[in-house]
Parts: structure tokens; C-alpha cells; sequence
């Protein structure tokens, strides 16, 4: 059986991560892709690196033109998922790479986003623990943000194992992709070649809430998150260092297997030997997440980093993973966990 | 049937990116890995994108560890190929990602590398006309440099087609990974990033005589090549253009003709529609060709861009479609048209 | 005595870099600064690279506002100087980094840039035979283009000395920061990091006549060029290769007593010593122009490479040059040939 | 009168950069440039971009070589600098890149650095509370490290007013210069081109007991240091991002009083607007450090980012600012706060 799919926001960059992946994915079939402003185009012009689709051209993005597909990967702007979504039908399978049905609390919506919440989907990230239960088979998920399922991923097993104080330090440097493919000067190339900079400081980036959702959904109770995000001069990737203070008599050796133990049996998420630290290119292009744990003595902290690829398992890769689970595929079923370096 | 397979220099960028294509294949099973001084290494700690191998360990490059494939990638330095070649049986699939079996021409060899000449083996660029019948069934390739690849591919509809005069200008700009992995100061990322320098002037570039031979082997007499490598800030990626002043009464019409023809039923070249400009970014980790061209009336010269990955189609790539030829295998068997953009 | 100095554009690259100059200028004040979209705002927001001027506010861009000053930079749009220039008196020193002035030929204004042309100024490269001595003085100047720029000086010393046929290719390679700081998609971060592209190809690109005009004009006659922009990964920096065919009996020796010649003693024009090649990273942020020429014999054609700093010596650091020399000063004040490397 | 400087290991980074800045000093005579392995060559093979000091020729690093000047840079490996200072003269200003003169416990020293503790001289970080005093006149003089610059100076004013707890948090993204020159593989181009890696984590850095040094100086008491680095894609610049728990009570204006009131006078450390945030293309070629500070109230944490071209203020910058206090110039004489961007 052939899933039909279709993708809105096809000329974005979620969008077209979404295509490179279907293009390599044995059980779709690629129907309708739509666009805003770029509707008419040739895909052609818009992703040269899509060649198979090449001489597609872009119908607007409407119910009308998504309707009919097995499955709708929404790659939307903020706050225009819900209507498309309320309108595909119940047995569509619509998977929203933007935020709009991430959080659960209204307040966290209201605070960090502003506007009407929406509501809540299922949470695409099947490494939580007991939530990939929840992910097969659902016909809504809501695709995390990248920082998030890094972030999460990083330091998730030290919560569950009880490991830590609830007292989390992010820091999480970027490429430029994670900011979409609208023309702002402060993400022309000019600007962020030979350039660091941080944004969004002092816990004020959206991703904020969403990190601490999951914290604290697994550890019961709430865990506080210091978030700061950085945009460093590369395209896709992302490295995060996440921090917290280690509780005490807690052993490296305990972290180490807590660790092992959380992501041993895991498709995508990989634990580097020991000395061994994780590096962005690894990950490029592929849903694999390679993550590192150390205890630092001196001050008794647990330093976790973790690496993904912002566009593959930080968006579209983690919308594919979870279409798999949704339709009951193996859930690794056209995603790879090879890299392209150098 | 699946064939085995051992990759001599898997530590290397060549070696590497062979088995990054490889891990992809349905039709091989990986079998030896060799390396020079990294023998004795985990393949993770060298090369962690490959994380399906992680846990593979390093022979020493010999005959004794290649013998018994059905194929052998070699990526060694420059002189190593011929005596381990020798000794792997005619029946084995021989597929050298180095120099040494590229020239025809001993002087040339002599002019250019310098010692003895080893020979020449069938040469791997089945988009040369005639070419591709060699390489069916063949034991023994030699896979043509990055450069030549992409500048060949610019220009030779234009000369197969007699359009031009045999005066061949080539400027090209490559990433910093057909270099290699040796560590040099002037490859450090500090002296790279920021930074566009042009090295092997004047005709000195010893891919040079491999291009003459390309297009000299298909007009049918000498075709001069002016040939400028030039160093720009990435990792993967060539871009060529190719010029040559077009014959008396030649016309655009008749060089789109000319291009489309030779292109329109190869697997991975592909003439971009009229007004798009090919961008390395399109073919990163692919094994396609974008090409363009043009005409300028002012100077009456035909211009013409091709852009490659040059590790992919530019080494690895083109040497699996060897393989692929060389197995009976459809051609395309685990090679994609697909890049990593952005 | 100090000359008191006004921007136009002072938001822009251009104008950026031409504050940067003056800030190290011991001969100047620096009076209005404005801007179109950005008047209004403190410098510092846009510009936090020059902070000894982060408070100063934008003015609107008027003949009011730029009144009064000994000497006025223009760093707009095209086709916005012609009407400011005349209205600022003639003693006044207007230095116009833009195109408007730069062409003598109507004929080639319109074909390249379409519109009225609204006539020429004395052309600010002093490095070309008999330059110089137009610009001492001078109350108005165009400030050359930064690819004719580096482009001319690549070869104009084979030109002068007759040594080549008047039929030259120019390719060059620039960062992006010479298509300025309005935001285009293809200009973003991610588009253009681990990217080369080929744009303005077959004799399209707007510097071309301005090239054609500085050869053909020391030529003595008419000079044809071919000319190639490539884009590569950096913000700033222009390599330009530059190739004719050598006269019979043209030897190497010859061409390097030319271009030593030409340039022992210019200020910022240096040649490298022989087998030493051009590298942008050696220019940055300074007004010099490194400079190498080869012989290709096997094709008998001269090979040079010139790089400059696009926004200095390409675009900013001639301005001030030029300024100097209207102004009486010292041709070499506030500017420097030293890289900042790496 | 102008002091006579030489520089040793002016093939190296640390030792260009101070040439760098040396050429537009007005108080000093470069004299005799040394160097390790590059003795002999011209420094404009291995500098291209120190245009007017191309014809010198390096000389080897020994007493003799360096003796009979008024100051002496050293860029040197760890371990060599002891034996030189001690043969100069009490009377020559020894300015040390390096470490071995940094840290004034013998435990950390050989906890980090291994071997024999040569001593500590006074630390070139005039910025610290009292610390300008010692420098002035000084003829030792140990130059920080890049991370411990611009991670001391982005809390300082912090620690210094007694409101955070002595537990920080340092995330650190640093270009590549700040490896040196050596060719390492993992400094390739290839390899940290679009790629972000973290390395030394869990304290294990050897600038984290300088940090500790640094901060627990000023607070009268121990300061717990957690630092992790991070390696991004860009040549220069460092962007520490520096966090510790609030105290009770402090509040947003308190803490941007503290800063304010620290740096106001500071020639070279600048407070940005609320709201602005630091980038390392502001500060690049340049002595400047930019700091901005906020609280984030839902973690009660004090988030600093403060950025310096490591390079400049980070190494070369401060050898030159420490230079003018040893001898009695004003402190900036030399120095710039205007970075080159774009």
C-alpha cells in the first residue's frame, strides 16, 4: 500500500526537507505540494536540489487542494495549521511541522506566542518515554521545535532516572536554517558568516516552554529551564550543551548507565563512547541524534551535549519518523542515521 | 546476489564517502576496511557520520586483507594502486579512486606526477560518448579526477557537436575536501573560511592533461585547455565554467541543441531550464551534474557552468556507477539525483 | 586644516565601510550621516561594529541634510545622485560610490542599465596610465565598480605594454557583500554558506562595460571581455583571474618586467613574488591589491590574479583614496595594506 | 621615544596579530622576528597580509636573537618562555602569550598543564578591579587567554557587586584561530566548516582554573566554574555566554548598575543598549569588548554575553594594551574599538 502525501509550505525550508525525504521513502507516493506567495512557480526555480521534482508547480495552499491525500505535512507560518487541519477530516493523517498544537498550557501559549491557543496534538517525539505509544496510529501529531527535541534528547534520561536537580542550563548553538527562508537582513550571508551572535536571551525564545513540557512531564513535577539560544555560521545543525546540578552521591558511573540504558534500544539516538564528543556534520541530512554525557567533579555537574540536524530529525525527519508510526510503518522506514561530512 | 566489498583508505575523505554510497546500496555487503596509519582504529572514531560502521576496526591496507571481494575501492595515495591491483586476480572488480590509471599517455603521466607510468585502465566517465559500453563487465577502473569530471561534462556536447574552436578556458572553484584529510597549514579552517585563493597556475594542475585527453579523445585532435583551480570556503563542491569562442555562424539554438541531446537520457546530467544557473548547493552529497549554458554574442563565446559534489560524482559517486556498470547493475542502483540544500 | 565630511547611506556596506575608513582618518570630521529606510535610527543598531560613532542618529537623505560639508560620499541606489550632486555646489567634493557616473558611453548605460544616463566623472582608479592627475583636485568622482576594478588591475599592465591580444576572460569569485545589505532569499545565510553559484553569465553583468572601457581605453582600441561572476561563501573579498592569449614571441620575462613596472611604484598595488599566489584573505579590510601573473605555454596565454577587498579597495577604500587626492592629501592617508588574517 | 620590540613566533597566529597591530602603533620600531621551524623563510610567505613587513626574514628564537630590545613579545610553545625571560634583563619588558606565566597555584598549573610551575607574573587583564595598577610600569607581564578575557569580563561586574552566587556557568563558542597554526586534521577546513563541535568539556579545559583565578580573586572567595567550549565555523571571535544564580532580592536594575558602573571608563569594554545583543563580527580586528547582561526571572538568573575577537583583545590586543601601560602610554595608543564588518 502506497500512502498518498501531500506537503504544504512546499518552497520553505521544513518543506522541502519533508520532499527530500519522501523522494527516498519506499511507501509514498508525492501529491500535491502548495505554497503562498510562490504558488504558480515551478518547484524547480525554488528547490534546484529537488531534481525528481523539478517541473512540479505549486498550487496554493487551501483545503481544497490538500484534501484527498492520505497524508498533509503542514510547513506553515504561525497560527494557519488549525483551520486546515479542522477541515481535512478525521482520518487524514496531518502532521504540523510548526508550533501551533505543541504546547498543552494555554498560559505558556498566550505568554510565548500570543493569540488564541489552539490546542494539542500529540507530541512528536517518540524517545520520550511512553510516548511513542501514543504516536502510532494518531491521525494529528504535532511535529516538535528543534532546539526542543535536542534539548530534550540531551539531558531526558538524567530526569527520568532521577539523576539531577530540576535546574536546567541550555545553551544551544544553531545554523542559520531554524530561521526559515524569509529575507530578514540579520540572516543575510554577509551578516552571519564570520559571525556569532545570541538571541532571544534571558529566556524569551519560544522554545522555552516547550523544553520545560517535557522536563517536567517526565520528571513529575517542574523543572526549571534557563534557555539560551545561538546563531552560529553554518546552514543546518544543531549542538547543544545542557547542564545541571548532578544530586548528591549520584556517580558518573550511574549517569553513564542511565544514559546506555535510555537509548540502547533506540532507532536514532545514539550514545557516543566515552571521551568521544558529538559534532553537527556527523548528523547532516540524517534523523540521527549523537549525544555525549560527562560529570564535571569540580563542580558537580552533569554536562550533557547533544547534536541534530535542525531541518532532518529537528523538523522534517521527525515529521517522517512519526508519519511512520501514524501509519503503522517500521518507524525507521526511509530515514537513515548516516551523516554527510566533511 | 550481493556482492562484498572492501574499501582500502576508508579513513580518508574518498574512502568515506564511498561508504556513506555504500550503506545506501541494496546490492553490496560491506566487507574489509583498510588504512594507513589508522589502522587499528574504530571506523567511529574517524569517521562518526557513519554510524552504522562505528564499531568496525581498521586492517592494515595489504593484499591479503582486500583479497576475496568481489570488489575493491581503492583510495590511496598516488603510486599505491598498481602493485595491490596485480595481485587481486582479474576476476575481482578493481575500481581506483586515484590518478594512477587515468593517463594514456606516458609523457603526460611523466610531465605531471612524475616516476613510471603504470598504465591506464578504462576510464570512469560513462557520460563520455562511447564510454559507457567500456565500462559494462569491466575488472579494472580508473575513476577520473573531481575536476576533470565537471569541466568535461561542461563542455563536451560542444565539442562532440563541433560547435567550437578546440581553445578551452576553465576556471573552477572547489571546496576544500578534494584537498584530502592530510593536514596541511593552508587547509586549517582559520586559513580557509573568509578566504578564496587560486593555486596551480598557469597549466600546472595535474588534472590538467586529463581533461585535454577527455576532449581531445572526443574531437578527434588536440583541443587546448587552459585550466585555474581556484580554493573557496566549503567543505564539498565544485563549480566550473567552461569557455570556448564559438565557430563562425554557430548559433544559441544550435548549442541548446547540442546540450540537450547529449543530456536528455542521462541518469545524473541535467541542463537546467534556460536562466537558471547551476549552484553547488543543489548537488551536495548527490551524484548529479547540474550544467548550464550560454552564449555570449558580444565576444561570440560559448559559456557554460557544471557543478558536481566533488567527492560524490566527482570521486565516490562516479566510482560507484562503475561499480554499477561494472556489476551489470542498473546504473543508478543506490546513487540519488537528490541534494542537501540548504 | 580639517575637512568636515558627510555619508549618504551611511546604513548600507558601502557607507559602513567608508566610516570605518574615516574613523582612522587623522584629516577629517565626520558630520551628517543619513539614510532612506533608516533615518531616524542610532547608528549603533545598525552598525554595532563602529562604536565610537553607536550614538550618532540618521538623517534624512536631502540636499538639506548633506549641505554644508567640505566633502560628501554617496553611497545610494542607483540613479538617486545626479539630482543631489547638482544641487551641492561645485566646491563642494562628491564622491559617488555608485554607477551613475562611471560610464562615458549613453550607449552602454542604457543597454546595461536602461534609463537616462545621466553622464560621467572623473573614473576614481589612480593606478590607471594617467589617472591620477584627474583626480587631484577634482570636485567630482566615481568611485569605480569592485569587480572592474580588480579586474583592470589584474591586467591592465599587459595591456599597456601590448603584450597581449585584446580578447580577455575574466572570472572572479566574491563574497556577498557586494550585493549589498537589502535581503533577497538568495542571499541568506543558509542559502549561500557551503554554496558557489554562477550568476550574470554570458556578458550580462552590469560591471561589464566599465571593464571593457578601462582596457579598451588604454588599449588605444576596442578590447573584448568576457566576463564570469561566481558567488562563494564569504562576506567579503573579490579573486579575479584574468586570461589573454600572448602575442607571438611574447615572453615570460617580459610580462613580468610590465606588471613590475606598472606597479613598483603604486601605494597599494603589489606584486607577488614569482610563484606566490593571490589570496583574499591578505587583502581584508585594507586598501591593497595583490597581484600575480603567469605564462601558460602549453596555450600560450597570460594567466593573472588580482583580489581585492570588495568593500575597501573595491568600493570604500577608493573613495577615500579619492578623496585624498581632491583634497591635496597625502594619496595614502588613513589607508592601509595590511590584512587582517587570518 | 620609540621603543624597539621584537616579536617571537611570528609565524605564528598570536605573534601576526601583534605585528599587526605593532604597524599601526606610533610609539614602537619593529625589530628582529623570530620564529621555530619557519627560521630563515620571509614573513611574507607565511603573513601574506603583513604587506610591509613582507621582506623580513625570520630569525631563530634565542636569547641572543631577542636580546638588546626595549620589549619582547613571545608566542610560544608551552614551556619555553621561562628560560628566555630569565636571560633578557630586568629591565626589558617580556610580554608572554602563553600560559606558563598565567596561573598563580602550582596545583592547578600542574593539574592542567603538567610539569614544573614556572611562576606567575602579572596578569594582563587591566580590566580587573586593581589590577591596571600592577600593570603599569611592569616588566612581566602574562597575557590572559582568549576564553578567561571574555568569560571573567562578561561576569565581573556580577561577581564584583555581590549579587549572584559563586556558581557560573560558561558556554563559550569560539572560532578556529584560537587553535594556533599547527595542521591538526580536526582543524582542517573541511572538517569545521559547517560544523559545531564541543571539545574539553567537564572542566577539563586549561583555561578553566584561570576563569576560577579570575572570578574567586574578585569575590574574596571560591567561585565554582563550570566550562564548557565550543568549536563553530568562523576564523576569530569568541561569544561566552556566562550565567549564575541570582541572590534573593537583587533585582534587573540593580544588575544593570553594576555593569554600567564598571565599565563606563573603560577604553575598550562596552555595555550595549538594553535589548542589543553582542555578535563577534562587531568586534573583529578590533580591542573591543561587547557586553550585554539580563535577568532571566522565571530561573532567577543572571544570562551575560559578551563577545572579543580572540586574536585581538583575546591576545595580541591585550600583549599591545599591557605594552602601553608597561610603558607609560596611554593605554589605547594603537588600539581600535571599531570592528571590520561586514
Amino acid at each position: 500500500m502506497t500512502a498518498s502525501v501531500a506537503v504544504a509550505g512546499a518552497s520553505g525550508y521544513a518543506g522541502g526537507e519533508v520532499l527530500r525525504l519522501l523522494l527516498g521513502h519506499p511507501g509514498v507516493e508525492i501529491g500535491t505540494l502548495t505554497a503562498g506567495s510562490n504558488a504558480g512557480e515551478r518547484l524547480g526555480a525554488l528547490q534546484p536540489h529537488l531534481l525528481p521534482l523539478a517541473d512540479r508547480v505549486l498550487a496554493d495552499t487551501t483545503v481544497e487542494t490538500l484534501a484527498g491525500h492520505d497524508v498533509v505535512f503542514l510547513g506553515l507560518p504561525h497560527g494557519q495549521s488549525a483551520s486546515i487541519a479542522q477541515a481535512l477530516g478525521d482520518d487524514t493523517v496531518v502532521i504540523d511541522c510548526g508550533a501551533d498544537f505543541r504546547l498543552t498550557d494555554p498560559g505558556e501559549w498566550q505568554a510565548f506566542y500570543g493569540g488564541e491557543h489552539a490546542g494539542s496534538w500529540p507530541y512528536g517525539l517518540p524517545e520520550l518515554p511512553g510516548q511513542r505509544d501514543l504516536l502510532r496510529g494518531a491521525r494529528r501529531i504535532a511535529v516538535p521545535g528543534c532546539y526542543p527535541t535536542v534539548s530534550t534528547l540531551a539531558i531526558v534520561p538524567a530526569v527520568a532516572a532521577g539523576l539531577i536537580e530540576p535546574d536546567v542550563t541550555v545553551v544551544a548553538a544553531s545554523g542559520t536554517s531554524g530561521a526559515g527562508k524569509a529575507a530578514k537582513p540579520h540572516l543575510l550571508g554577509s551578516e552571519v558568516m564570520g559571525n556569532a551572535s545570541a538571541y532571544g536571551v534571558g529566556g524569551t525564545h519560544r522554545h522555552t516552554p516547550e523544553i520545560v513540557q517535557n522536563l517536567s512531564g517526565v520528571a513529575g513535577g517542574p523543572v526549571k529551564v534557563g534557555f539560551t539560544p545561538l546563531l552560529v555560521p553554518m546552514s543546518r545543525g544543531i549542538l547543544a550543551t545542557v547542564q545541571a546540578p548532578l544530586l548528591d552521591g549520584v556517580t558518573p558511573e550511574q549517569v553513564r548507565v542511565a544514559y546506555a540504558t535510555a537509548y540502547d534500544s533506540e532507532p536514532f539516538v545514539h550514545l557516543l563512547p566515552e571521551g568521544q564528543w558529538p559534532q553537527t556534520q556527523s548528523v547532516l541530512g540524517s534523523n540521527a541524534v549523537q549525544v555525549q554525557v560527562a560529570v564535571d567533579e569540580r563542580v558537580r555537574r552533569l554536562v550533557a551535549v547533544a547534536v541534530v540536524d535542525n531541518l532532518a530529525k529537528g523538523t522534517a525527519g521527525a515529521a517522517v519518523q512519526c508519519m511512520n508510526l501514524a501509519l503503522g510503518l517500521d518507524e525507521a522506514t526511509g530515514l537513515s542515521t548516516i551523516g554527510l561530512a566533511p
